[in-house]
């Protein structure tokens, strides 16, 4: 029996056809989870698969249906971490997937090093400065702004990770990319292809989606745009294929 | 009267109603050429404008009733040079585009540097390697290969003419993705704006257009990206007025 606590709701994950633990005082996911948890190409022989700021588990949930390997999420965030444990029992996924309690920077002493096959991460996207405007709820504002790790700690992570041609993948701001392609090629991440995020035709993207290969060659793609949503703020087909399925 | 060599052609420029010399054996400009001058914004207060490897001038000219500037077109090859000079006099355009032959690596020195209000440049898009295939002739294989110049050299000479918060406009392709923003980043070119070019809906990116600004502050912004071709080959309407001008 698994306890689901007051401030708490319990949300489908349609397209998957899984339940999960959520709660807008402490964390609900974002389409942007889910949009990665899509990206992220997982081969049948991946035998372990990393999320990092895995936050209330969603995406080792949306990964489950789609590999054999093992798959581990990692929250510093003890409120958030527990919630991802009852989603996975909820779910009966025990075996499966694993959620570990502690600094992302500890992942690599935990897991080991050069053993992963897949890092995924959703990261806090915004830099952190003394004069940031951030949440005054705390769980989210950790989870928003570099607080207790950051982009470079992120990749540097994955990369300690990843073995060698294990694939990195994240989702982030196109405003970071300058920051984030830096960083990934000074930790051995070569970027492979790109997927912009817009939400609407004639508009700037606003989530960007990118793989890194470890030790990988050059040859970037950039793939065809993503539209979120219609002219009438209904889910583009792609989109609502990602949250409900696709239609028979 | 301006000649016009035997195997030289002489094309219109419909859009911006002007006359181009072009030769298929020697230089002719391409689509990329036509969205770099699109993707440019000059601002009415420019007064000095400077194309690198401007091949038979096609971006001075297509530049020219934008502007109330000078332009100047800097090229290294004597034949493409004397092209893009006839196809000024051509236009009576004398008074505000000057072309340069020369390597532009001298351009910070005949022009002067931190002068310039604006550098656009289309450069060899392919490095250079003894076992590189290049097109056996000449002049093709220096305007597309990295032969004797590159994206550093590119980089490094824009942001040696651009004065302080000048604009660099470049196109490129996607692949060198990664060299192109961390090159920018050494030589104080802030990132600001890129546009993507996709030959078709559902394919990858084959074009990338950039905008950089010398001691800019960060803030990249990803624009909606630009299609070329509709399913049946036909030029999408925004390509279409680019090279064809608005239809009234």
């Amino acid at each position: 029996m698994v306890e689901i606590y007051q401030d708490e709701r319990l949300d489908q994950l349609i397209a998957e056809k899984l339940q999960i633990i959520q709660s807008s005082s402490v964390f609900s996911f974002s389409l942007d989870a889910v949009l990665l948890a899509n990206f992220a190409q997982i081969p049948t022989r991946a035998k372990t698969i990393v999320d990092l700021c895995t936050g209330n588990g969603v995406i080792p949930l949306f990964l489950s249906p789609k590999t054999r390997g093992k798959i581990i999420g990692v929250e510093l965030q003890e409120r958030l971490a527990d919630m991802a444990q009852r989603s996975v029992k909820l779910n009966h996924l025990e075996d499966k997937i694993t959620i570990i309690q502690d600094d992302l920077k500890q992942a690599p002493t935990l897991i080991g090093k050069d053993k992963v096959d897949i890092v995924t991460c959703n990261p806090p996207y915004f830099t952190s400065r003394p004069t940031s405007q951030k949440n005054p709820n705390e769980h989210l504002a950790i989870a928003r702004h570099e607080i207790h790790t950051n982009l470079e700690e992120v990749i540097r992570t994955t990369s300690e990770l990843l073995k060698m041609n294990g694939k990195a993948y994240f989702v982030h701001r196109p405003e970071r990319l300058v920051d984030i392609l830096t960083t990934m090629a000074s930790y051995r991440l070569a970027p492979k292809k790109i997927r912009l995020v817009y939400p609407k035709m004639g508009k700037d993207a606003n989530i960007l989606l990118i793989e890194g290969i470890k030790d990988g060659k050059q040859g970037l793609k950039i793939q065809a745009p993503l539209y979120v949503f219609d002219e009438n703020d209904d889910y583009l087909p792609e989109v609502r294929a990602m949250l409900y399925g696709k239609e028979e």
